[in-house]
């Protein structure tokens, strides 16, 4: 169904798509090429919210070439009007004669609006070419679409026995520098950092993006210009962070997770959130992660925090992905343990993942796994 | 100094000696390769103690036609009267114009003896080609002959939160089929493997090499018919591992490492260890392993045992390499630690590692890592 130039033009439209990965949030990262055979007349990628979609950078280079033309796209032309008109019209204005995409609208509600659009203009359109990849690209916006929650990146570092601190609470420093600015290049993708008030409170931590801090590669492709800082959320029920501690004066939003709003002088970059407990009195996760995704567009979390919340998370089924760092180091069976996962009492009930990548980051390792669903 | 067609005969020579890593011990993996330019006219490899040396197998295949050649070996020739003549005086004996050693001897007291025999005789010799990989073919031999003490492999199995079993003890399996074939692998390399009576008591163990579980590859390279069982070494301080327990009845020796010995009715098989009690009362474990050496021509150990062992050797500073398998599961911090290691109290204190190999096996993850010694 589909030739080896078209798998060549679609992973060409991929990789102007990543371009994006740094600054789109929370629209999804988009790729188009516009081709002849094996002749690009216009090529484009989305690269921020409230800019124009890819097509229409890609259509605006073709310009009358356009006309009988094939448009690659890496995910369904939008059918509605937004910010900007539906890019579908724009392809039929322009007179393409086939859209390829590489997988629908990830929205049921809206999925091949835009494909039908394009087709009662007498347009040829395939999808589902290199699919998984277009998937990979935006696993945050697919999962908000499909589901109403975020995806969620648990990160956690330990030694290679588990372990995070020692018994007396020393832990600097367990993982590598290298490691350090790996987190950096995950932070940067996110559209918030989620902890909480305990870490806060232990590390006085900035979970910002420096971007002196990201590697040359990313430096090159994500000038310092453009650094968007993640929202930072810091689930705080007892109101523990003070206007003092640093991550509320530095650049970019803060949300402060509470079950009551105090009348602290925050700075306006601080918004404190009016969370729903659950039975326990804590505030609910699955809750949160709703109202992340409906009040303040929030798709794609990167969590930095400790045993208890990541323990809570994974108890509530929230956690998509875990990326671990282990510091080749032995801490010993009385360090402080990674993950509080109370009242497991058979193998059969423990947490399942699927190891999806393994490799070095300077001297330690990173583990990159995905949560199995209890039904798996 | 070494010509690419000197590099590509001792690579060959490397791969001959790798024939033997199932058989040879506690004798080293050796091959040779003799040629004239690009012309190989005898090869060899050492395959089990008792049999000729790879030299004298490569010399028999060559003929006459060692006369004049270059031998390339990946260890420096003997020089001693020993089961068999000294390889170095039948190079001479053969009158080959040169030898290539990838390293010397690595017993201090008789390093480069061969060497001078070869030299008197009027024969070039040259060493040091490709000699890191000549080195990892014997660990356990040359570390027996630079220090007295065997080569140490602890062998872990954990949660990727390092944790071997729940709180209750429920641990069957944490980690899958295809690791658990890979630590036959390993086994199949030891001279011995190296247990706990708490481990004998807990699971009943076979700890012995199953051939059929051995890879496809494995099996094509080792015939069933040569399988060599590592020596069982159980530490019994309480003499509570029975003629009951499964392994003291299985093919193989078993070595029962006691205070004091009992008088229950052994198989010829089993033999009581008399060993040396430290300050605490508790085996002595680096006198265990001197001892091991000393007495029972073991240089190479895989471990396999508990959280207790695994944190006495090392304290003891005995491991030189970790093999942890990590299954993809997170099992929660009241599970049962890895490493039993008391009394850190500052990061400074930790035992620290180097990375040397990190895989997936099967589902699961294997992380091979060297001890750094303390003065690292």
């Amino acid at each position: 169904m589909f030739s080896s130039l078209d798998h060549s033009m679609m992973l060409r439209a991929l990789k102007l798509a990543k371009r994006g990965i740094y600054t789109t949030a929370p629209n999804p990262n988009v790729g188009c090429v516009i081709a002849h055979g094996d002749t690009i007349v216009g090529e484009g990628y989305h690269y921020q919210a409230g800019q124009p979609h890819a097509e229409v950078f890609a259509l605006r280079q073709a310009g009358e070439k356009a006309a009988g033309a094939t448009a690659y796209v890496t995910l369904e032309p939008c059918s509605h009007y937004g910010r900007t008109p539906p890019c579908a019209e724009a392809l039929v204005n322009a007179n393409v004669a086939r859209v390829v995409c590489a997988m629908v609208d990830p929205n049921p509600k809206v999925a091949g609006r835009g494909i039908a659009m394009l087709e009662a203009a007498g347009i040829e359109v395939q999808t589902g070419l290199l699919e998984a990849d277009a998937q990979a690209l935006n696993p945050g916006f697919i999962k908000r679409m499909q589901t109403g929650l975020p995806f969620v990146q648990l990160k956690l570092a330990a030694s290679l026995d588990g372990r995070t601190a020692l018994a007396n609470g020393d832990s600097k420093w367990i993982t590598s520098p290298a490691a350090r600015r790996d987190v950096q290049a995950y932070r940067a993708q996110a559209g918030a950092i989620l902890s909480t008030s305990a870490t806060v409170l232990a590390d006085d931590p900035s979970l910002n993006v420096r971007w002196q801090e990201l590697s040359d590669e990313i430096q090159a492709q994500y000038p310092q210009a453009n650094l968007r800082q993640p929202t930072r959320v810091i689930i705080d029920s007892q109101n523990r962070v003070t206007p003092q501690h640093k991550l509320t004066s530095l650049t970019g939003n803060t949300l402060l997770a509470r079950r009551e709003q105090d009348s602290a002088d925050w700075p306006s970059s601080v918004k404190q959130l009016q969370c729903i407990e659950n039975a326990q009195g804590q505030i609910d996760l699955t809750a949160l992660m709703q109202q992340l995704v409906r009040e303040h567009d929030i798709n794609h979390i990167w969590v930095e925090a400790g045993a208890e919340l990541a323990g809570g998370l994974l108890a509530a089924g929230l956690v998509d992905e875990l990326i671990l760092y282990q510091a080749p180091k032995l801490m010993g069976s009385d360090s402080r343990g990674l993950v509080n996962l109370a009242g497991l009492t058979a193998m059969s009930q423990v947490p399942e993942l699927d190891i999806t990548d393994v490799r070095t980051v300077g001297p330690d390792i990173r583990i990159t796994a995905r949560i199995k669903s209890p039904k798996e």
